[in-house]
């Protein structure tokens, strides 16, 4: 692993990496943010997973999270969102491939090799940081944003509880099986055949009967891509019919962005810290 | 005026806005946090200066300053750095032309028609911000990062305290006249009759009677900038020597960067903030 900057932030360190990840084929970058912490101790991880057109940067720029993972004593951990490179195939348009990896392991060509962000996120990269962070594994929670939120929604909801203990979101696509993003990339990545998506929506994985015992949403009112991306009112729906426990939070006059990221995310990142403590 | 973009954030509104400046002959781009407040109120007014090559974006995007300033009901107001546009005339090199205004007001062609920063953060800015938001005018005070604590240090001990209550600055240029980055910018912009650098520059402005009632400066001690660039320690040592009070903060492992204005940034919103109650 190549440590690629680090910064002194809040009493802790700010840090870029990278790695040559065998699930992606490619050399992967990601940011950790490690707060003060006494020598030797051992601190709970938090995941965030960004959205389209995201790296590890924005998160680490825009999202105002190391205040209070410095004050709750929690490992930040932000992926990029698809693999990188010359050799990895790409489209025109923001919203599929490079930047656009859905958080799925591809099986169509010509994706299937490299866009394998699923094992890299629940598998590869939670071993890197494993081997090199002072964390403690037995203790981690998962967030993310907009197609990040549909990460760590379905990452979660797979997931049951037994690794993450709590799963939050800002502005998640929530079923993306029923909007064109999802539809888009997961014809391209998983084929026409829609049984393959249903591990990939949260909305499906509800309805096949998964449940996670801590789930938070925040969406903003004035989100550009509430009606038609994002299903919120949908996955709410189901989450009351089908005794999934959630905090929704629904809040008038934020949009998409950072500006609104950055509003609640000391809120989502103590609600963790109480899962995670 | 022009409203570029406004996000709701932190309970407030921030907001991108250009107008055409009659100081600098040009367009100009500014940002500003008017935090949440009752209908009729108005707000106390905190400036932030940016650094060589920033515009009004940098610290919006990342200088962790909204929660802050909605805690404390501040206005935030960022301008840009300097002149922009094609008729702009530029030089090669980060530190001299766009992007490096030094908050003066040039005399020297080609800079002198619209190199004039001082007067457009001094006197035109203002006067926009009174007619367009809740600002209560009289009770303003100024800070900034590097060449922007440069401008906040000068301006503030040029105006002795008269309009703005409080000075502060991260990592600034503390005594431009002896360092590469000033002897650069002011011998293009002034001239090279020293003469006319004094009032540009903290320390001497010190050595000249200037002072301030409330002045506070952090500076992270693993700067890059700090030997050559900064005189952090010839602008303390000069503050001892005039009985200028001075809030000095030395930060071991902090750099330049943004990683370390962002944590200290509610500090010094704080401090403002008790100095504006």
């Amino acid at each position: 692993m190549e440590t690629v900057s680090t910064w002194k932030a809040h009493g802790g360190t700010q840090g870029v990496y990278s790695h040559a990840s065998s699930a992606t084929g490619t050399d992967m970058t990601f940011a950790v943010y490690v707060p003060p912490h006494e020598k030797g101790a051992k601190l709970p991880v938090l995941w965030y997973l960004s959205g389209l057109t995201c790296t590890h940067a924005n998160v680490m720029e825009k999202g105002e999270y190391r205040a209070a993972c410095a004050q709750h004593g929690i490992i930040l951990v932000a992926p990029d969102t698809s693999p990188r490179g010359d050799e990895v195939p790409d489209e025109d348009g923001y919203d599929f491939g490079k930047g656009a990896g859905f958080y799925l392991d591809a099986t169509e060509e010509p994706w299937r090799k490299h866009y394998k962000m699923r094992t890299y996120v629940e598998e590869e990269l939670p071993s890197v940081v494993a081997d090199i962070f002072p964390a403690d594994m037995s203790r981690q929670s998962i967030m993310g944003h907009s197609m990040g939120g549909h990460g760590a929604l379905t990452i979660g909801l797979r997931d049951g509880g037994e690794t993450f203990r709590s799963v939050s979101a800002f502005s998640p696509i929530c079923a993306p099986i029923t909007v064109p993003w999802g539809q888009k990339a997961f014809t391209k990545y998983l084929g026409t055949d829609e049984s393959a998506w249903q591990e990939y929506d949260a909305a499906a994985l509800l309805a096949a009967g998964k449940r996670h015992p801590h789930l938070k949403i925040d969406q903003g009112m004035d989100d550009q891509f509430l009606e038609e991306q994002l299903q919120t009112g949908l996955f709410r729906d189901a989450c009351t019919e089908l005794d999934q426990p959630l905090e929704l939070g629904l809040h008038p006059g934020y949009d998409h962005s950072y500006y609104f990221i950055s509003t609640f995310m000391a809120d989502h990142v103590a609600w963790h810290a109480e899962k995670l403590s």
